[in-house]
């Protein structure tokens, strides 16, 4: 087995990685992200190229947000990638650029995948938790990304890990979805940004979790309703799927050890007053995303063994 | 292909059939279920030699309640069948004296599966739902059975379907499992005989709907609390794993119509209030289990090739 690329295509910037055979990243490769079909191409051409210098690829494998059919390789409502309602065919497009260039074998495959599944995908390749888990990407949304038994999870219409707007606080504030008390008001970047005035460079959680520290008493308040409906979510997660472990990941968890414990002991509380819940273990499922190794990038290249 | 045979054994009595290659059912044959081991070895053997009469089967599928370890063909902790903590070896004990009597040829299967997962294979079969869906039993307790593009899904501890023990209601009645608001405690017929005194013959949950349907008004409480709390599960389901059809089943699932339209308007007035909700059609994938055939039996046939 040979070398190969994945990539992760964000609306800012674009993520490769160059991947070993036996998982290891050989090398890495960052570009900013120009909107609009031709300037996601050219950037993943680009950086595809300079990841593989010297090397013969025996795939590449891309990550991008957005609805993707994995089967024709085509990817729609990517808004902040710049594509839009019609199916764009970004398989095909740098799959074509990459062969003409003499980067890509002709019968080497080029995969597309959700960029939170393939996320999904490398959490479970990177940690040692077993090949079943959830990925809870606590972003400027909040979904989750299934992993069960090793496959994939993408449900009956491509619909699955829809729970950020899972109901977690009844009466509470209205959401953009329509409802009311959805998780992704408290546990996403957008939730908090509607609950926070801050206009510095730390995140937004960050800002949160230190002035909640500090004891200032409405920070503790947005901090303790994300907490509590992370462990909502995890609870559910673990009642209904099973699942062997529940990652927190996405921009959020990047706050990491206070977000762990905060989630965990919560988890822990509930744990004390139900011998059920104890006996289903919530807590010592929860875990971090990996921090050090880019996690969506290393999973669109698992992605091409997935299909 | 052969004929096979299913038998679910329950609490109070066991039901078996003879299923034709084609999945239709040839016979059917039940017997009260004398708990204990040998009572239940025994139970089992007699109806399934007499669904055999004349044919040689394929093999053996059961389905029984409590801790199923499907690999090695036991269980434990079935409690209504006076089966304990030592796992039981139902597997080796039915098929050793269906072979001694001549029953069942020396390579023929016998399978073991949870009683809820064998009723899941069986709605999949039986309804036109495709292979993927949540059989949500509402009976005795709640929980869920999930059939995932075809496979079970049992978790990565055997523990997944819990849904019964999700707070739908926060601040709710006490649950013996020690938290607060639990499903269970409103849509389960456990549930139901805290909230309503009731002696007769008719099952618990159409003399609340019935009382409900004459305008009496803690019935149409107990009855709303119950609904509320199944289109919650209905939309977790839904978001969460994108399942193709959320079947409802078990003893309450007997209400049939009033409570499937009962749940389906729930589910459409919240899709009424939110796009979101809509496009992803909760309402139109609710079903009634069906209740002309014994869908347990039939999957626990089905379970033989799961295995």
């Amino acid at each position: 087995m040979s070398v190969r690329v994945g990539l992760d295509i964000g609306g800012t910037k674009m993520h490769g990685v160059l991947l070993a055979p036996d998982g290891s990243v050989l090398a890495e490769r960052r570009a900013g992200t120009v909107p609009g079909p031709e300037g996601v191409v050219r950037g993943a051409v680009e950086v595809v190229t300079a990841l593989c210098a010297g090397h013969a690829p025996a795939g590449v494998g891309i990550g991008v947000p957005g609805l993707v059919d994995p089967a024709s390789g085509s990817v729609r409502h990517a808004f902040n990638l710049g594509l839009d309602a019609e199916p764009f065919p970004l398989v095909r497009r740098v799959g074509e650029r990459l062969r003409t260039e003499g980067v890509l074998g002709a019968d080497r495959p080029v995969a597309l995948e959700n960029d939170l599944n393939a996320s999904s995908l490398g959490a479970a390749a990177l940690l040692d938790v077993g090949d079943d888990l959830a990925y809870l990407a606590l972003g400027t949304g909040v979904a989750v990304g299934l992993v069960l038994e090793g496959r994939l999870r993408r449900g009956a219409h491509g619909l699955a890990g829809e729970v950020g707007h899972l109901p977690v606080r009844p009466g509470g504030a209205e959401c953009p979805c329509g409802q009311r008390g959805c998780l992704e008001l408290y546990a996403s970047g957008s939730g908090l940004a509607r609950e926070v005035e801050h206009d510095g460079p730390e995140p937004l959680a960050a800002v949160v979790f230190d002035a909640a520290a500090r004891g200032e008493r409405h920070a503790r308040e947005v901090r303790d309703r994300l907490l509590d409906g992370v462990a909502d979510v995890v609870q559910m997660l673990v009642l209904t799927l099973d699942v062997g472990a529940v990652v927190l990941g996405g921009g959020i968890a990047r706050l990491g050890e206070p977000l762990l414990t905060g989630v965990r002991s919560r988890l822990e509380r509930r744990e004390g007053t139900s011998g059920f819940l104890a006996a289903a273990g919530l807590a010592r499922r929860v875990r971090l995303a990996p921090t050090d190794v880019p996690v969506g990038a290393v999973g669109a290249a698992l992605a091409l063994g997935d299909h």
